[in-house]
C-alpha cells in the first residue's frame, strides 16, 4: 500500500524535560512501543520518526524529540536536534510532570508563540502525583489546551488524542491547491517532464505526482510528456491548454515551444507558492538584477542526496548567475536540515523547492531570512530570472504578478 | 530522493549454511554493517533487506536469509522464511566455506536449476583455510560461476560483484513495456484514475506511475483524468487516443464512454502481462464460465493492508463471482508471501496485480499453480469476465487474444 508522503502529514512534535515522558506518550498515543521507553534519562538521543492516521485529521507523523535540557557535547547535539524539529512542528504537545512550569517549558511556550504553532500542555504521571490546583490555575494562565494524563494507566489518552485533534491548524486539513485553481474544473493542463538521470526507473519525482494528484482532484485533467514530445502533443489537442508547467531543467526550450497566449510556469514556481511564500520569494528572485561579482550568496538544498553531473544546485544555477552577473560570485552551499549562524554575511539565499519538506518548515526557513534581514528565492524563480522568462512564468499568479510590476518600477 | 520501487529492483538471494559468513560477504559487497555481524549460529533469523545501486545493472535488492539447516521450531519457521525468499531471488549467492558441497548446498542447486534461477558459488573464509584443488573439481561440476574470497581481508570481493554482474539475467536490464509498445512512439494515452478512498493524499498508486513513467520512456504522452471527466477529456483530442487504460474499479463506465474502436484495457490486465504470464492467466479467467454454486476456488492479495469498505478482493469481486455464477462459492482468501499446500481443492485462484511484487515471485506462484493443476488468473481478468467486457480488454494483446479464441472453440 502506498503511504501518504511525509511531506503532507501534520507534523506533531513532542517535546518536554528527560523523562517527563514523552516516548510513553507517544507510545501510548500510537498503541505501538515505537519509542524506547526506559526511565533512565536521556535514552531518546535521536528524534524518533512515527506516522499515522489520525481521524478526522488524517495523516500525521510523531516526531519524539530529545531531553532538551541536557547539558555536556552530546547534550548540545541534542538540543540541536530539538531545534530542528520545532521548525518543522505543525502542532506541539509539551509533556510535563505534575507541579509548575519551569524556564525550560516557559522558554519552549514563548518559541511556539514566537512561531504561531499551537501546543498542548500533557500533564502525565499523574497516577503517580496528582495535579495540584493552584498549579493547574498557573497552567490555565498560559493556555487552555491542558490535559491531564498518564501513559502508565491510559488516564486522559483519549482525551489528548481529541485535543490534537481540536488544536490542528484548521488550513492543514483544507490544503491549498498545487495547480488545479489555476486550470479549473475541467481544464487541462500540460505537464512537461524530462527524464534524465536523475529519473529513477519506473518514477516519477514527487513534486510531479503530487500535480497529477492535486489535477485529478480539482476534476481537471494531466496531460504528461517529454521536452521532446511537447509540441506534437500540444498539437494533439483541439484547443490550447489551460497551462503548461515544465521541470526547471528544460525551462527554456518549453518557453520556446509553448504558444504566447497560453500560460506557462516552472514546477518549482508552483511550489514556491505551495510550500511557501511565493510574493517573498518573488521579491528575492528581484535582488538578482542587482547582484554584483564577489557578492557573497547560499544555495540550500533541503534533500542530502549525491550531487550527480551536471547537478542543478551545485553546477546549472552558479553557471546561469555567473553568465548573467558577468562574473565570479562567492556561492556557499548548505544541505539537510542545518542552516548557518552567519545569514547576514549573505546577499542572496537560493533555495530548492522542498518538495520532501513540510510548508512549515519552509515558512520557518523564509522567516528567519526575514529576521536576518536576507533576500530569498527559490531554484526555479532563479533560473526563470537568469534565462530572461520571469515574467513570463509569473503571470499565471495574480499576487506574485503584482508585487513584481510595484518593485519593477 | 525518490528511490526505484523494490518490485523493481534486481533481488539477490544471500544464502548458505549458518556461520558460512553470509552477513560477512554482504556487507563486503555494500561496504556497509546492515546485518548483524557475529559468529554465533544462527544470528540472522529474520531475512535483511538492502538496496542498492550496482552499476551497470542498475537497482538491485540484497536479501540475507536465515541459517536454512536450523531445527527445532525456530529453525523450521527460519526455513520456511528462507524458501520464500528463494521464490523472489532474480540471483543466487551461496556462501560455502573451504570444502565439498554438502546435501544442503546440493539441495539449494536442485532447487535452483528447477526455477532456472542463475546461482553463484562464493567460497568465503578462504583466509582461514585454502580451498583444495580436489574441491575446486569438484564444484565445476556444478557450475562455472564460482568466486574464492575472504570477507574478512576483501580478498576477491571485486570479483564476485563482477560475477554477479555477469550472472545477472539478461532480461533485467531490458525491462518489458507495460503499455508503452501498444501505443508506440508519438501516440497518447488515456489513463483513467479513480480517486477513492483508497487514494492516499497526495499520491498515485504505483501501477499508474510506473504505466505513466513507461509511456515516457517509450517517446508517447499519457492523459490522465478521472473516471468521471472521460468523456470530456476524450473530447479535448483531435483524433481517438491509441489506448485507453482504467482502474478495474470503473470498469464498465469506461468501456460505455470509450468509442468501440478504441482499444481499452485496464492496469490489472497490463499488469497481469508485466508482472507474470498474460497467456496463462486468460486460460485461468475462461475457467470462470464453467464454474459451478459450491465450487471452492481462492482470492490472493499480496499486499497485506487492512481491507477497506467495498474492498476489492473481499467484497466487489466475490460479489461480481456470485451473480456470474449465480450463487455462492466457497473462497478462500490469502494474503502475503504464503502459500496453502491444499491446492488441489481449488477451482481457480484468482490474485491480485502483484504490484509491490517482483516478477519473478509472480512467475513462481503461476510455477506453483501450474504444477499442482490448479487454473490461476489476476483480479482485473475477472473483472473484466465476470462483468462482459473480457474480449475488448484482452483484444490490444494478440498473444492472449489467439489463446482465448482458440479455447473458447
Amino acid at each position: 500500500m502506498q503511504k501518504t508522503p511525509k511531506s503532507l502529514r501534520l507534523h506533531i512534535g513532542i517535546f518536554g524535560k528527560r523523562n517527563a515522558g514523552k516516548s510513553s506518550i507517544l507510545n501510548s498515543l500510537t498503541g505501538q512501543s515505537s519509542s524506547i521507553v526506559s526511565s533512565y534519562a536521556g535514552t531518546t538521543t535521536d528524534p524518533v520518526e512515527k506516522p499515522m492516521e489520525l481521524l478526522p485529521i488524517g495523516p500525521v507523523l510523531f516526531i519524539d524529540t530529545a531531553g532538551i535540557d541536557d547539558i555536556g557535547a552530546l547534550g548540545e547535539m541534542r538540543i540541536e536536534r530539538t531545534r530542528q524539529v520545532i521548525k518543522r512542528t505543525d502542532l506541539a504537545v509539551i509533556v510535563i510532570e505534575p507541579g509548575n512550569l519551569t524556564e525550560f517549558e516557559l522558554d519552549l511556550i514563548k518559541e511556539f508563540d514566537r512561531l504561531s504553532v499551537p501546543y498542548i500542555l500533557a500533564v502525565n504521571k499523574t497516577d503517580l502525583k496528582k495535579l495540584k490546583d493552584s498549579s493547574l490555575e498557573t497552567l490555565k494562565q498560559k493556555t487552555s489546551n491542558i490535559v491531564i494524563c498518564s501513559a502508565e494507566t491510559g488516564d486522559g489518552i483519549t482525551e489528548l488524542r481529541k485535543m490534537l485533534i481540536k488544536t490542528a491548524p484548521p488550513d492543514f486539513l483544507e490544503s491549498p491547491a498545487i495547480l488545479s485553481d489555476l486550470v479549473g474544473p475541467g481544464g487541462i493542463a500540460v505537464l512537461v517532464v524530462p527524464i534524465d538521470k536523475e529519473a529513477p526507473k519506473g518514477r516519477l519525482i514527487m513534486p510531479q505526482v503530487q500535480s497529477i494528484r492535486d489535477l485529478l482532484d480539482g476534476d481537471s485533467s494531466a496531460l504528461v510528456c517529454k521536452d521532446r514530445e511537447l509540441m506534437s502533443t500540444l498539437d494533439k489537442l483541439k484547443h490550447k491548454p489551460d497551462l503548461v508547467v515544465t521541470d526547471s531543467q528544460a525551462f527554456l526550450k518549453v518557453a520556446a515551444d509553448t504558444p504566447l497566449d497560453v500560460p506557462m510556469t516552472s514546477f518549482s514556481i508552483l511550489f514556491a507558492r505551495f510550500k511557501g511564500d511565493l510574493v517573498e520569494m518573488t521579491k528575492g528572485a528581484m535582488v538578482i538584477e542587482n547582484l554584483e561579482p564577489t557578492d557573497k550568496i547560499m544555495i540550500c538544498e533541503s534533500c542530502t542526496h549525491h550531487p550527480i553531473t551536471d547537478d542543478i544546485g551545485t553546477v546549472k544555477i552558479p553557471r546561469w548567475l555567473h553568465q548573467f552577473v558577468g562574473g565570479k560570485l562567492q556561492i556557499d552551499h548548505w544541505r539537510g536540515h542545518d542552516w548557518p549562524e552567519n545569514l547576514e554575511e549573505y546577499k542572496l539565499i537560493i533555495h530548492c523547492g522542498g518538495c520532501m519538506w513540510n510548508k512549515r518548515e519552509m515558512l520557518s526557513r523564509i522567516m528567519t531570512a526575514r529576521e536576518a534581514g536576507v533576500p530569498i528565492t527559490n531554484y526555479g524563480l532563479t533560473i526563470a530570472y537568469t534565462l530572461g522568462i520571469f515574467e513570463r512564468s509569473l503571470k499565471p499568479f495574480p499576487a506574485a504578478w503584482e508585487v513584481y510590476n510595484k518593485y519593477k518600477t
